[in-house]
C-alpha cells in the first residue's frame, strides 16, 4: 500500500511518533543534509528520540553543521529502535542512503513517510507527501514544522536556511516562489544563523579551489552557436593537479552558466569508465531535461545530469553539441 | 529646515503630488538604477508624470531595464516641470546624481523627499524618510508603494527586485531580515520577472571579464595573517589586456571574500593619481569601517572604501596590511 497524505496528516505522523529515523538521499547535498538534520533539531526539541543516518562521508563544507550523525545500521536495530521512518529528499528508491544492511523494500515494510519535492518520485513508501512546486525538501520541512503548531528551534532554523539555500543557489534559480521566500524570512525569524550558512556555503571555498576554477575558466571553456553553448570537459590532470573532487564541485557549473549570452551551459569529467555530464539552461523554453533523458539521463528542465559510456571526452562533446545545436536552433528574431 | 517624516506621510506625498522627478546617487548601482525606475514606474501607473534623472551612463548590464531617462536638467525645466523631487539611495549631498545645472542647494530649495536606507545620511533634504534598517532603498521604496495602498505594477516589482537582489548579494549579506525577504516575496507575487533580473545581474558575464577574473584570482591573490586576510593589487596591464573596467567591477572583491578561511579582504587598484582600496569583511566582529575611517574613507562595518593618494600598490598593502593585523589580532582560541 503506498498513498499520499495531506501535509496536515504528515504533521500527525510525526507528533504522534517517538522513536523516529531520518534519511536522505546518497551523496548528500546541502538540502538532503539540512532537511534530515533540522527535522533531526525539530523533533529532539518536542522531547523525542530522532536519529540521522547518513552512510556515506558528508560533503567538508557542511560538516560543521552536523553534530554526530548514524553512519550505519543494522536490520534490526532499525525494527528494534524506531516506531517511524521520515525520508527526505530523495526521489528514487534505489537512491535512499540506507546503508547495505538495509534496502528499499525493508524500509518499506515499515512506517516510512517519504517527503520530497521532486517531480516523479518513485519511492512508493506507505505514505507519501509530495509537493513539487517546493524549491527544496528543507521548504517542505519548515511548512511541516508550522503545521504542528511547535515552535522551529534555532538549529533546525538555521539548517532548513541552509537547505533553501543550497536548493535555490541563493534565491536566484527559478525554484524561488514567494512562499519560498516567506518561509526563509521565518527561519530568520526563528533565529536562523544565515551569516554562518552563507560563509559556510558561499565564502568557505580552499584556495585551491579557486585555483583549480581559475584554470578551468582560462584554458578549458569552450563556446559554440555565437556563444549560447558553453560548454568544458575537465581534464584530468586538472584534477590532480589542485587535488580537487568533484564531490566539491556543486555550483562549479555556474561558472559556465554566468556568462554573458549563454543558455545552456555542460560540464563534463571522467568518472570510472565513463563521462558525467552536467547541464544547465537559463531559459525555460530551452529545457535540458529531454537533451538528458533522451541520452539516458534525467533531471529538471533547467537542471540536468547524463552518465555516456564513450570512448574519449571529444565524443561526449560532439554527441551534446548536436543535441544542443537541435535544441537551440532557429535562433529566435531579437 | 529639514524634518523626518513617517512611512505614511511620504507616501501622501506621492499621492498628493502630479509632476514627479527622481533621483539617485552618482554612478548608479543596482539598487540606486532599481529603486529610482521602480518608483517611476509606479508612479506612471497611478497616472502621474514621472522622470527619472541619471546624468551619468547606466552600468552596461542593467541598461536593459532603463528604457528612455533624462540625461540632463535644467534649473528652468526642474521649477517649471516638477512639483516634487524624491531622492532615493543617496547618503550625501554632494553625490546627488543631478547633472551641472543643479546643485544640492538648488534642490534643498524645493518639495524634495529624501529616501534613503544609508546610516548618517547627511543630504539634509526638507523632507526625510531614512529606514537603516532596510537593505535597499528599493525594500523601502516597495514599503512606500505599499503605505500608498496602490497596486504595484510588474514592471516597478522587477526593478525593486534587481535593488534588493543587488544590495543583499542575492539574500547574502547581513542586511537581509525577515521583512527584506518577506517584501522580496510580495515583489514575485506581484509579477517580478526574477529569472530576467538573475540572468542579468548573476549570468551575464563578459567572457573576457571571465578571463580577467581567473587571471586575477591565479596571479594577484596575496593571503597573509594565517589566510585570515586576502588581498590583491590590480596591475593596470590586466586592465588593459581584458578590456576591463572597474565600472563592471560590482562583486569583484567577492572572489576575495569567498575563499575559505578568509576573515578580511581587500582590493586595491590605481585611479587617476591614487589608489582606490575595497574591503570587506566576513564577520561582524572584526568591523572594517573603522579602517577605512582611519585612512580617509569610510562605509559599512561589512563594506568599505578608502582612496589613498601613496607612490606605489606596495606602499598601500603595507599601509593595510598594518591596520588588517591591528584587526585580527590578538586570533581567537578556536
Amino acid at each position: 500500500m503506498s498513498k499520499s497524505v495531506s501535509l496536515e496528516e504528515a504533521a500527525g505522523f510525526l507528533l504522534r511518533h517517538q522513536r523516529i529515523l531520518v534519511l536522505a538521499h546518497q551523496k548528500p547535498d546541502g538540502d538532503a543534509l539540512g532537511s534530515v538534520l533540522g527535522m533531526r533539531s525539530f523533533l529532539r526539541n518536542l522531547g523525542k528520540q530522532a536519529d540521522a543516518l547518513f552512510p556515506s562521508p558528508l560533503p567538508e563544507r557542511y560538516r560543521s553543521f552536523a553534530g554526530p550523525v548514524l553512519t550505519a545500521l543494522s536490520r534490526q536495530e532499525a525494527e528494534r529502535n524506531y516506531d517511524l521512518i521520515v525520508l527526505l529528499d530523495c526521489a528514487n528508491a534505489e537512491r535512499i542512503a540506507c546503508g547495505p544492511a538495509l534496502d528499499a523494500d525493508f524500509l518499506r515494510s515499515r512506517n516510512l513517510l517519504n517527503i520530497d519535492h521532486h517531480v516523479g518520485n518513485n519511492v512508493g513508501a506507505p505514505y507519501n507527501y509530495i509537493d513539487s512546486t517546493a524549491s527544496a525538501a528543507s521548504e517542505i520541512a519548515v511548512e511541516l514544522a508550522q503545521a504542528t503548531g511547535k515552535a522551529i528551534p534555532v538549529e533546525a532554523a538555521t539548517l532548513w536556511y541552509l537547505g533553501i539555500l543550497t536548493d535555490t543557489g541563493s534565491f536566484r534559480f527559478t525554484n524561488t516562489t514567494g512562499k519560498t521566500l516567506r518561509l526563509a524570512a521565518d527561519l530568520l525569524d526563528a533565529g536562523a544563523d544565515s551569516e554562518r550558512v552563507v560563509n559556510a556555503v558561499y565564502f568557505s571555498k580552499p584556495r585551491r579551489q579557486q585555483q583549480f576554477e581559475a584554470e578551468l575558466l582560462q584554458s578549458c571553456v569552450k563556446t559554440a552557436l555565437d556563444g549560447r553553448y558553453a560548454y568544458a570537459s575537465i581534464p584530468p590532470e586538472l584534477f590532480a593537479k589542485y587535488d580537487f573532487d568533484m564531490r566539491d564541485g556543486e555550483g562549479l557549473i555556474d561558472l559556465l552558466r554566468e556568462i554573458d549570452g549563454t543558455v545552456v551551459a555542460a560540464l563534463i569529467y571522467r568518472k570510472n569508465d565513463s563521462y558525467k555530464v552536467s547541464m544547465r539552461s537559463k531559459l525555460r523554453e530551452f529545457p535540458v531535461d529531454p537533451i538528458a533523458r533522451s541520452l539516458g539521463g534525467g533531471g529538471h528542465d533547467m537542471a540536468a545530469g547524463i552518465t555516456l559510456a564513450l570512448p574519449d571526452a571529444a565524443a561526449v562533446e560532439a554527441v551534446l553539441l548536436d543535441k544542443v545545436t537541435g535544441l537551440l536552433r532557429p535562433v529566435p528574431e531579437p
